[in-house]
């Protein structure tokens, strides 16, 4: 596999509390999140923190999604990285954002595995902030 | 937890190719690396593609480090990402670098759920590069 990936950063603020707090129901978004966006998933684990919290992971043969949780300030940490030309990280992305039903998101998108002339390998960063509408009760 | 966390993704490069391609030692140096970094291991899942490559995670109560090798051009991209105050993700990704043999490693330094008065959660990054010294045979 070519080794440039892109991986999404993305801290989701103002979603549903009893969602983040729900390791099965976590699971099951992310799991149609990777294939929303044509990952191969090869394992999964989620668990829950006592007395709140849950922290995720999906390893895809294209590389791994992964979600830790903070129900009580609405807030999720989300992970997206993914390789190759098949895979559609950011259609994942936008799946995990709208099933946690998240007001806004602070997103990087890191260009990654980006090859130079002396065979060292650099990364490429592009940030930006997205208001979500979810007035329609999504 | 508090939601402050430190994520580190790294391109490591010039690398032991013998290393990258070893699943076992790929998984021994992951979870020594969570104990260098004192994080509470919960899981780990790390697999072989064929003909070449490892990728791998270990969930940690403190969020989750991971790897994905390309053993023919040298090159590891890792992720390591706590929270909380007990655990120490530098020392964790100073030691896979060591681990691994990488000569060279471009590394952003990602500050996560940084709370913002209007509730929404932000991050700052940091990008810097290392040149790694293995004259003597490390």
């Amino acid at each position: 596999m070519e080794t440039i990936g892109f991986h999404y950063v993305v801290e989701a603020a103002g979603c549903d509390e009893e969602i983040l707090q729900d390791a099965d129901r976590i699971r099951r978004i992310f799991l149609e999140a990777a294939k929303a966006g044509s990952m191969e998933v090869k394992a999964s684990y989620f668990f829950k923190f006592s007395p709140t919290g849950v922290s995720g992971m999906v390893i895809v043969a294209e590389s791994h999604i992964s979600i830790h949780t903070w129900p009580e300030k609405r807030y999720a940490a989300i992970d997206v990285y993914t390789c190759g030309e098949t895979a559609d990280p950011e259609k994942a992305v936008d799946y995990i954002l709208d099933a946690i039903k998240a007001e806004y998101a602070h997103v990087s998108e890191i260009k990654r595995g980006i090859e130079e002339d002396d065979d060292t390998f650099t990364h490429m960063i592009l940030t930006w902030e997205e208001k979500l509408d979810r007035k329609n009760g999504k």
